[in-house]
């Protein structure tokens, strides 16, 4: 396969590179960008990229489409929107790690993201990715999942599919690193403000809000909200999801388990723990979700603790999966990864 | 004065030493140390007093309120339990950090301390000192709050004094820096367990869960349980409380924003954000306690978003707030704190 | 006393005024603010001060003498050349933390910092304030040292001084935390970027070599170069110069050591390790300075270590310092600072 | 290829698990564990591996070499100097991490380890498997170097070998993340004692200076002792050795290039900087080597920065280049690792 790769600049592209560079399936990775005026070293654009040779070529659709088999957009929110529509004319498989396909609704992506939508048409053809829970059923333009709908998502699909909790309790305390607050330089992202400190933000405002409500409304149309806060912790990589739900008069803690034991039995990301919570160091560096469960029989909340890499699982990682399913390779092709932690 | 303190060498009787011996009303420190035999330089107790040439002195409760005006008890839990009858006895003014007297119902402190309690007459006398709410009514022996409780409960002190949220939605998820898991050296505070990690830690079974219960019952009877969890996060020093309470209906935004005005009006050391939420290093260094609002109108729920410094305000710092109101000192002597904070 | 300050919106404004606002001779701190057209909120200016309530005023050198009595200038480099002739004529007194004045040799000040220079003349009125080691004579202007030469000149005085190591052997490795890097956003102090990393920089090319170097060349004109390096660490404060130098034969390691304790037994805020290395945590939010020695009979070597925290001792607190010198209070008024290691 | 791997408890022998169980070449990996009676799950071994359904053996050296055809020891100091005999005769295969076959003589390993050493013959049996420099000639027994050693001596190699610089002027700062400080709960790695902080340790005692010094002199035998010290980081892995020598009269910046480009000319993991200092990170994840030079010519000192991941490159990706030669695999079979730097 050749695969072209636009966003080389950004932590999600060059998680890509790296991951595909490793891709058994992956013969060749071409990477194109959209202000360059004539081909230019891949080491200029992103200095970590300083032993590779190849050039980067100016961004243009119609050559990538003639040179490769596959896009990978990892673009900012705002771009593919505008850029879609030759690889959907061409039913060109193009995965998009960007927010602009997500949402099916253009008002609800105008509401939450303050830019132009694309249009419904558009947004109609592209599958929502989420990969550990249902294969693709053979569209080629996937909106590959936001970070935080993976962790949370993957921490209540059972949930809320069997029906086991009360739909209108669900509540996330969601705390993310640095990585998750992207690489322009803001406030917020420098280290002596940064470190050090818990920085809660975007209160009630986080457009992965109306991403999360889209798919669990898919699930069970009952749920109408969700409470969703998200926190940046000190550290570089990962997302730990806090889901608390209410459970359901009559469902015992067997039966919870039970119900993500068997959703995720044949997910190969998925682990469920044997005993206690996962910490988020477990699944850094891997694109694994972790899961515990802790249960509090006296106000009868369920703890949901899903963790993942939000570069990896939560972005790249999950992005690669969606392209093995794309093109039929083995799910865990080029993601054999080794965790950091000790 | 003269204030006697045993517990230098862990982290809170050290926090305590620092800012005594710059209380502009201490005129000697004293400290006692349980298992020696004989006078020792302290900084043979503690490595990071290498300056300091005064004896610590063998623990001996006679000689403590012979030679001095106060005790603070920087002891671990289970140690008080056993000392505090002399002090009680003889009324001589103590101030307690560890938490054998926070809880009035002997059981309660056996179920979740898993240690003898003190007996419900000793508990009794006890006076539970949340400074920055109540005026100690003239009790002398102090129940120093816990760190975890004192975020909690000022966040949600006047929403259930007021009434003003549904009592049976409270959810706490709070997150507390490493030094709240004490000096021991434990697996979870290696630093490479702990660094770029998160931690959720005794689910649904920490110790502070009856302390907050047992002041919101005392503020509002209908408060019947608690989901509180906590997690460790990779920092030094704080607490933030993510505090979701349900709002009852027709209670506006202006109100709950008022009801925080109010209650801290006089309170120095407690400051209600004027907008946005505080971010944990804000109180880092302080014996402040800072508290933002974030309400959603689709949900109906409020997020308090309550920060301390869990050494200061959460132990040694509350501590000299309760020897200030017990001697009728101005409440801010020995607190004039700098944050670290830029 | 009334203070005059400008510079509040960066690191080391802000500590002075964390300082300032606790020292027991100032009276009042005025803030003055050069791109100001009308008076306007401290906080807006800082929201670190979001509680205090009074206006900042647009700089003017005249408004500043008339008002208070002494400035404090913590502006950027290539300001204060600008700025300090009305204070100079006026023999106005002046605490300059930037680096405009600390050169003696304006082509020094231009080839180091790229920036035009103040007059030879004017630089000559200025006194070098390194606080611990020499009483200021009376001079009004103070150029108040850099972080870095503070660190390694307190390390070195005693050896250079006393003639006690071979003087072309000096070599530091210092490191600093990223408040020394400043807080304009930069890829350098990005968390992702500095934090789990180490990254050396401004290879020979540190404007402080100069700074060092004119001060050990004072103390002994036999030392003509110095090779000096520096490294960020991901820690918000605090500088460790690894200083080593090749002892001269004959030198014994009591000599050494005897050396230092001299040098500093009048010092307050300088300590000589009984035992061990210091760590740089023992001074972080303190303004003292802690020296350790390795003497290698192997090798000849000794290693200095000396810590500080670049914002106290290295900045602010070493301005209080001279403040408190200029006006002949106690040396340590103002300074009682609370280290925050456990 | 059957490979056993002893030591799955520590940081080493889970890296090596982690490796190994995605290397082309190896077909199962057996665990020995020495205090085992019988067989035990390797998750209660190490909860990091709670997937791994496998058991670990008690260690049997006969079974061992029966059972496998090579045997990894990442055991602590001390442990293989008694074990290695039944492998040295049969000449089967071992790679050892530890430091008990690196010293050639047997005194120097009393002296700096304090324990009993290996015969002289024995240790005259073992390779030093440095393997970015020389093929292994054939020993079947390979001592695999230590972490500080590997990164010093890369960044020397070129520069002693071409006889360079004055060889009675090196001296190593070096600093290490806190997973070279060892699993074992210790005050030093306590997070609240090494988080924000650094701190110098074993000062010229470190047991690698030996090593560095015994290899030196294989190259110049005129290198006579080294002044080598080490700080401890606040980081999880990675090593930066800050490498200060004095170029000899005469030899150009580009000589000095130049010896390290035909060094590493053919050497896939080492990277000579094109320009710049590399910075940590840039390794940490990888078996990556990556050398800078900055020159100083008023002082003629060249530093050179070499930075590795302490556990791959350091340690167990080392000992996976070490297997790969000792069986004629690719030499980068197994070690296609990701970094996870942005």
């Amino acid at each position: 396969m050749k695969v072209a790769l636009t966003g080389i600049t950004g932590y999600a592209g060059l998680q890509l590179y790296y991951l595909l560079s490793q891709h058994p399936k992956v013969e060749a990775i071409q990477i194109y960008q959209h202000d360059l005026e004539k081909p230019e070293h891949v080491a200029k654009l992103n200095p970590r990229l300083s032993e590779v040779t190849a050039l980067a070529k100016p961004y243009d659709s119609g050559a990538i489409m003639e040179e490769n088999d596959v896009l990978f957009l990892a673009t900012p929110a705002g771009v593919s929107s505008h850029w879609a529509q030759p690889y959907l004319a061409a039913n060109f498989p193009v995965i998009d790690l960007s927010g602009d396909f997500r949402l099916k609704n253009p008002a609800q992506y105008e509401k939450w993201y303050q830019k132009d939508a694309a249009s419904k048409d558009a947004l109609a053809q592209a599958y929502y990715g989420l990969a550990d829970l249902k294969e693709n059923p053979g569209q080629h333009y996937v909106a590959n999942p936001g970070c935080y709908p993976t962790a949370t998502l993957l921490g209540l699909a059972p949930l809320v599919k069997q029906n086991l909790i009360e739909v209108d309790s669900i509540l996330v305390d969601a705390k993310s690193g640095l990585t998750g607050a992207g690489k322009a330089l803001k406030k917020a992202n420098h280290f002596v403000q940064a470190n050090e400190n818990l920085q809660v933000y975007k209160p009630n405002q986080h457009q992965h809000i109306p991403e999360i409500l889209q798919m669990l409304q898919s699930w069970n149309p009952d749920v109408k909200q969700l409470q969703f806060m998200t926190t940046l912790v000190p550290v570089d990589r990962g997302i730990m999801a806090s889901i608390y739900v209410k459970v359901k008069a009559g469902i015992t803690e067997e039966k919870l388990e039970q119900a993500f034991r068997e959703q995720y039995a044949n997910a190969p990301f998925v682990f469920i723990q044997e005993e206690g919570l996962p910490d988020l160091k477990s699944v850094v560096g891997t694109n694994n979700c972790r899961i515990g469960l802790a249960y509090n029989p006296e106000t009868k909340y369920l703890l949901v603790v899903s963790v993942i890499d939000n570069m990896l699982k939560g972005a790249s990682g999950q992005a690669v999966q969606n392209f093995n399913q794309l093109f039929d390779f083995s799910s865990t092709a080029g993601l054999h990864l080794q965790p950091l932690a000790f």
